[in-house]
């Protein structure tokens, strides 16, 4: 039994669709961010860090999404969640997920979260102005990429849900999702997938 | 044969350190970024994000740091330069480089870089001022998860060559290092190994 740490619609959401991909069983700890639960010294000692997603496994605790995507993909290796057989493939895929870690969430994160590193008001303001722009840059970059129904192409993998999670922000992040045609197919894929549309009832609820 | 694309002392130092670890036959490609080499029609076709490092493979060109390493790894077994038959360990060894990039690398390239995320000179000053304050609280996370000799514990992996990078620019970034003990003797530990010798030559060089 896993435990996955999450605030609803928050990249933590690709760990916990990849979860109910992967038919691990795992129980949903909801943290709830406007109450500052993420900064709580109970959860600090289960993630210094004070960011979600956190994974409690057996074996100990993981963090950081690109790492607890690939956990779960060789957890469920039958599921074929991720091309583990073959490393070049397989850095492929690592290397969309690092993209998306330290790139497009990172650009994503200048909206709400500029405060990180910045302090003047006025800064805040002009990062959150640029965030259309830096979106932007970084989906014409996937859209020129994407070649098949899935990242990888016709297989998915653990780094659809996560392309999903960094598309459903478009809209608060002042991108029209619709400028990137196959990345707005991806989205419409994904949100018929019945793990997503679990993943998305269960977030709701706030328990699995 | 492997192409590595870099640029002296960036980020993809880490890369190169791993090859020469991994014992793989590579050749050194640099950019010049005072020439703005990075942002070239020619190298915007090897990596069209326009940053180091990027490897072209038999197979394809692989750019992200944590994927580049993972690849390098996976390529050289016998040197187990990560927990290949662990998933957990594996796992912990890719969030500790996954924290590197989107949280560290993107601390630090606030001071350099910070017109990414913002346009107003008063922003990017802002940014910069903040770049030692940003740096110290993810390295006093590193320091106090530091255990061993290495990042990983007793074994040297993949991530300590991204450390040991991470750890050469803090002083560029107004952040001591003796602040730091566990870390200072890792960088230390890792200046002294023939690889980190024989990369940081071969980046002056300009040639492997
Ligand atoms: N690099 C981390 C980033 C995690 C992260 O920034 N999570 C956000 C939610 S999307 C968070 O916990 N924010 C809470 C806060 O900043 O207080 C990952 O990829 O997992
Ligand atoms: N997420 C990428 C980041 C790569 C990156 O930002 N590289 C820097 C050098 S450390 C670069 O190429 N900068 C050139 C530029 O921004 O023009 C990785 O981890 O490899």
């Amino acid at each position: 039994m896993y435990q996955l740490f999450f605030s609803p619609g928050a990249c933590s959401l690709a760990s916990h669709i990849a979860l109910i991909e992967a038919g691990l069983p795992f129980e949903l700890m909801r943290l709830k961010f406007g109450d500052g639960q993420q900064r709580s010294d109970a959860y600090l000692k289960i993630n210094p860090k004070g960011r979600v997603p956190a994974l409690v496994t057996p074996h100990g605790i993981l963090t950081e999404t690109p790492a607890i995507l690939l956990f779960i993909a060789q957890m469920a290796p039958e599921r074929h969640l991720a091309p583990l057989d073959d490393p070049f493939e397989l850095a492929r895929l690592q290397a969309f997920n690092s993209f998306i870690a330290s790139s497009v969430h990172v650009a994503h994160a200048h909206g709400p979260r500029g405060s990180r590193w910045a302090s003047e008001p006025t800064s805040l303001e002009d990062m959150r102005r640029k965030v259309p722009e830096t979106m932007r840059a970084h989906f014409s970059l996937i859209e020129a990429d994407l070649d098949g129904p899935f990242v990888m192409g016709e297989r998915y993998t653990i780094a659809d849900p996560y392309l999903y999670v960094m598309s459903s922000w478009l809209e608060a992040d002042g991108v029209d999702i619709a400028e990137f045609p196959k990345v707005e197919a991806h989205f419409q894929r994904l949100r018929a997938r019945p793990a997503v549309i679990a993943a998305l009832e269960g977030e709701a609820r706030g328990v699995s």
